[in-house]
């Protein structure tokens, strides 16, 4: 996500510990504390402004939610949000999508949401794009067994990239939607990037993707 | 795919037994020999009026091809084809797609094409469409080992529903195209249908999906 450098992000963020951990390591494995019960633990790497997580956390009150984001102007854009209409079940969280596992402890999240994630269309740069192998990995660590990634895009190149990065990782497509705002899926939750692709009548990717049991 | 009813097409078969065996269960196993060599034999299942199948039996003689359909009027137009112009490594096979483990014996197949398969869109006719677990069931059966399915279809609903059944049944999606022919997979062969809704700009979409190596 392309946004411009906000004065005074970062410290927007410290003085909110209370929707963003500023020692996160140490909640690794004890969220449940931090949410103060044990519903289960979605998270969106790659937040942006926090539209999504958000609406969703408003709409899902017995579900905890995380907003991830490496950013830090974007994220402080959701933390104002947040600021304004507090919500006990989302946490927002300033850490790279690839350090995960020192935040989250071996199958503490129940579901990941990748969102408009970025294409890194050349190939070289393919360790880079969020439904590459490696962060599989780390995702399917930090999922509990048969845990799910919901990845939506308007990106046609990454979303067929990603469908066979994921097949190819042993995950099961459980569904796939080629056109969803073309389609019967209903509660879509939309992003601002979404909202802008589909006001230009975009065609957006949405796969849900589950990781097998392994032994 | 629907044609019109043709007259005496049954017939004009049975007088061509040398391109379309007239008692096909007879090579189960056999097939080398009448091709009379041990070249890979990549068969599709629905060859309809046979475009396809011919020009990659032209574009690939090292490839031993075998066009299959129920439909006797639709083949015979392959047949005139074919006549017209003899390709050694091509035969027909007047049969239904359920019941090809009757004509080919386990592994003897390397490569299937499922091209423009019926979308069967209808839940409750889910079990007719070629890509649905019974005919993967079969496929994989006289497929070799880690045998692949090439599939093409302009049906948007019916390539969702088939990624989704080949991962669920345990293939690989090797690779994936959301747009085939603004793509650059190069060497496509189109099918009569492909030209059509290629002309009027319809997206086609595509699959290589790949059966695991089972123990």
């Amino acid at each position: 996500m392309r946004v411009r450098y906000r004065q005074g992000a970062a410290q927007l963020l410290a003085e909110y510990p209370q929707f963003v951990a500023n020692e996160p390591e140490k909640w690794q494995g004890k969220w449940y504390e931090r949410f103060k019960n044990d519903h289960p633990i979605h998270i969106e790497i790659g937040t942006g402004k926090g539209q999504f997580i958000i609406e969703m956390a408003r709409l899902h009150p017995e579900i905890n939610y995380i907003g991830i984001d490496m950013q830090v102007s974007v994220l402080s854009m959701a933390l104002d949000k947040l600021i304004e209409n507090p919500l006990p079940n989302l946490q927002l969280l300033h850490v790279d999508g690839r350090t995960l596992t020192q935040y989250f402890a071996e199958g503490e999240i129940d579901r990941i949401y990748l969102n408009f994630s970025d294409p890194w269309p050349k190939a070289k740069h393919e360790k880079r794009r969020l439904t590459s192998k490696n962060f599989l990995a780390t995702d399917e660590k930090i999922l509990k067994p048969n845990g799910e990634i919901h990845f939506k895009t308007d990106n046609r190149a990454l979303f067929e990239y990603s469908l066979s990065s994921f097949s190819k990782y042993g995950m099961i497509l459980e569904q796939v939607w080629l056109d969803l705002h073309n389609s019967n899926y209903e509660g879509n939750v939309m992003t601002e990037y979404e909202e802008k692709f589909v006001a230009k009548n975009q065609t957006i990717y949405r796969v849900e993707a589950r990781f097998p049991i392994t032994n």
